[in-house]
């Protein structure tokens, strides 16, 4: 239990500067970037600057049997960082060093604070980029993305966070330091627990260090906006794409409601009358980037495309990314909150998924706009609702649940991108049976018996 | 403990067909592919055709606390397969269905018995390749190449084993079935067990399916030989061609003594005065090729090469790779038995590895020839010996030490790509510290508490 002997240890072995208990600390590391999860005030707030640092605040966890949370800069969304047994919210912004860009070997050592952006900052001095790209590419830490494995716009071509992740250290549960993995393409020593620690949400261990794998930039890039009347034409289009061996950097697709609402908020020019909109982007050496545009165009004229939009400029290329980047925002606009779900579903499955999700938003009278990586099958629908009406709210929980068990049954995942949580939870077993969320209790309890990490995200304890 | 007990059950649920017992049988079975390890004759082999065969079997060995030794084609060379405790060796050879092949999804189903060139083999027809390529690709299984996250040639532009498995089907030892992962390219939902699984040499379930990735074939390619007087030179081409931004498909080095014994061997026309050869491939679209071959050859000349060879040919480019190929069977024909090492360092690190190993060789009187997969730092030292020369074989035990100390010196690791097994099980605390052999431990007993599955190998009971 929390005491105040326990703030002064914490301060004893930080540093006051380093430990935050003030109220509107506690209220500023209550909440993260999810909607409709509960926010929590922690009993503390630490800032180490050191692996060793983390160390003592998980021996004085241990000791007290105090929660810690993780925390990069909460920019997740699945309740990820919300200390919700309160106790101790552990950010890693003071640990925001980039230790060491190795250009030979194609990897970064950071520190678990470091914002992505910063590192893509160094790293393309070297000609050279950190693929992973969610949306918060410029405030979400490494640590934050490793541990949710962030995915984004680029996952088609490029894979998510946990293909550029080479390996780590941590702080287990027990205070034990342990490091992974290494600078070597080739590793297959011991169980590969670089991959198990990428994606656990920070409930296995505290990340204090992370080596990644950096690529070459891509020295050209084309984007191409292409308007569909039916959806089907638009899901045989991105398959059809793959099927000519061409893989897009970005595979975009947005509905009809979606459009109507960017166009509405944006005024970018895009076809409301549209059923939906495919925004694709080819990347590479200048040669390949000539001989795949074309193959897409075709592909998507051969499908059925009214109108393909080519952009011959930076300018004409930035407004198709523009559109792109507003779907949130513009339906975030139409009413107070919104619930921004990941369900993924294989992307033959594309046009599948999408006319279930409308069947689910008119059977519970919602506003569902639906978009995101066609590519990758992981799309987001998005539901706007007002949380004062608690009749909205309770339709908004029932059309949750059918999306999810949509996505199942046609053969994809509760989340591709944004993790479990809090609120997936209860859903772990639709996906793995009674048999795999007990084999993912089994691991975690090996780990971390006393759910002394960010309990309540992922597994719980059996009740 | 074995019984003829045991032996009834095991016919009862699988047929007198699916379980062998006679001497031959046993003998067969009593090794695999890895030179010094222990042969040992199991009690029983069984042939399931099935996952629920798998699960009779599992069940049955927990009853009588018998230990399961998953078996491919025991092709692998750290004593993976070998029935070191006696009992079941469960193999997977009539399991050898490809299931689906899903080419708008880019992926494959298959059975761990599959031979991966046969996997490769249906692919091609799709247009598609599945691009792990261990040196056995055409006798060693899915299975069996998936649990030793097998490497190969490709591994640096293409990734190994680990980075195409997308889905997996598993008995674990307390006979739960499970399945990880789906075709979706991006799936976050629960801890990454597809990824702990792979790689972890049988020893924590029993893979029944596996979902793969595939990609687009590349369609051209093309290869040079480039010979160096000093391995320094070589080493920087090695890492000025990744600084140029070329990531070759394949980027191998032969050293002196193994450019001597192939030629030797194989009159395939190698510079014997050479001290490196760099024999290297691009691939992808003809124009990626036509802009990449010309960057490795200048690279290579600007960096000292004393001769460059371009193939111009198939019949040209089959030559080099024939050379490439020998390097194992040439050091075989030197004395009667071999060890072949795979420590493995960062890319910038071959040169000093390369020396370490020649100081070693000098050291211990020894025979070593190195080649290997420069591009990812993962090298075969391969130690011929005679075993009947007691003294050599000493020799040879401390000279694999140091190579392995000289490895994790240079930020290395124990294995690139032939795993932990179990020989090299009592090199682990050096990599990962009593730390992090107790959290595989950990792991271990999580999901086979009573070492059923694959004793004696990646990790052993605390004594």
């Amino acid at each position: 239990m929390f005491t105040t002997e326990v703030l002064h240890e914490l301060i004893k072995v930080l540093g006051k500067e380093n430990v935050l208990s003030e109220k509107e600390d506690l209220v500023t590391y209550s909440y993260d970037a999810t909607a409709a999860v509960p926010s929590v005030e922690p009993d503390v707030v630490v800032t180490p600057t050191s692996t060793e640092h983390v160390v003592e605040i998980v021996k004085i966890a241990n000791r007290y049997k105090i929660p810690i949370y993780p925390r990069g800069s909460g920019t997740n969304l699945s309740g990820g960082a919300i200390p919700i047994k309160k106790g101790i919210v552990l950010t890693t912004q003071k640990m925001n060093k980039i230790l060491e860009l190795d250009a030979d070997n194609l990897t970064a050592m950071v520190q678990p604070g470091v914002i992505i952006q910063d590192l893509n900052n160094e790293a393309v001095k070297h000609g050279l980029i950190y693929p992973p790209d969610p949306g918060t590419v410029s405030t979400a830490t490494m640590g934050g993305s490793v541990s949710e494995c962030s995915g984004g716009l680029r996952g088609l071509k490029y894979g998510v966070t946990k293909h550029y992740i080479m390996g780590m250290e941590l702080v287990l549960a027990n205070g034990d330091v342990i490091k992974w993995g290494g600078k070597t393409v080739k590793n297959v020593s011991g169980y590969d627990l670089t991959a198990l620690f990428t994606g656990a949400e920070g409930t296995l261990g505290i990340i204090t260090k992370l080596l990644v794998k950096l690529i070459p930039a891509p020295e050209a890039r084309k984007s191409l906006l292409a308007v569909f009347d039916d959806l089907d034409k638009a899901g045989n289009a991105i398959s059809d794409i793959i099927r000519n061996k061409v893989i897009p950097a970005t595979l975009e697709i947005m509905d009809k409601v979606t459009i109507g609402t960017v166009e509405n908020f944006t005024h970018a020019g895009l076809p409301t009358d549209a059923e939906a909109v495919l925004l694709i982007e080819v990347d590479g050496y200048k040669e390949v980037v000539e001989r795949e545009a074309p193959v897409v165009e075709r592909v998507c004229r051969e499908n059925g495309a009214v109108d393909i939009k080519v952009a011959k400029t930076d300018q004409e290329r930035d407004l198709i990314w523009f559109a792109r980047r507003n779907a949130l925002p513009s339906l975030a606009q139409v009413k107070p909150a919104l619930v921004l779900e990941d369900a993924t579903v294989p992307r033959s499955k594309i046009p599948n998924v999408i006319k279930e999700i409308r069947r689910i938003a008119e059977k519970y009278n919602l506003m569902i706009g639906t978009y995101g990586h066609a590519g990758d099958g992981n799309l987001h629908p998005t539901i706007v609702i007002d949380p004062r009406d608690q009749d909205e709210v309770h339709r908004m929980e029932q059309a949750v649940d059918e999306i999810f068990k949509a996505a199942i049954s046609l053969e994809g995942t509760l989340s591709g991108e944004h993790g479990i949580g809090i609120g997936k939870v209860k859903y772990l077993p639709l996906e793995f049976g009674e048999a795999g969320v007990n084999t993912i209790r089994r691991i975690k309890e090996a780990l971390d018996p006393n759910y002394l990490l960010n309990p309540g995200k992922m597994v719980t304890k059996e009740e």
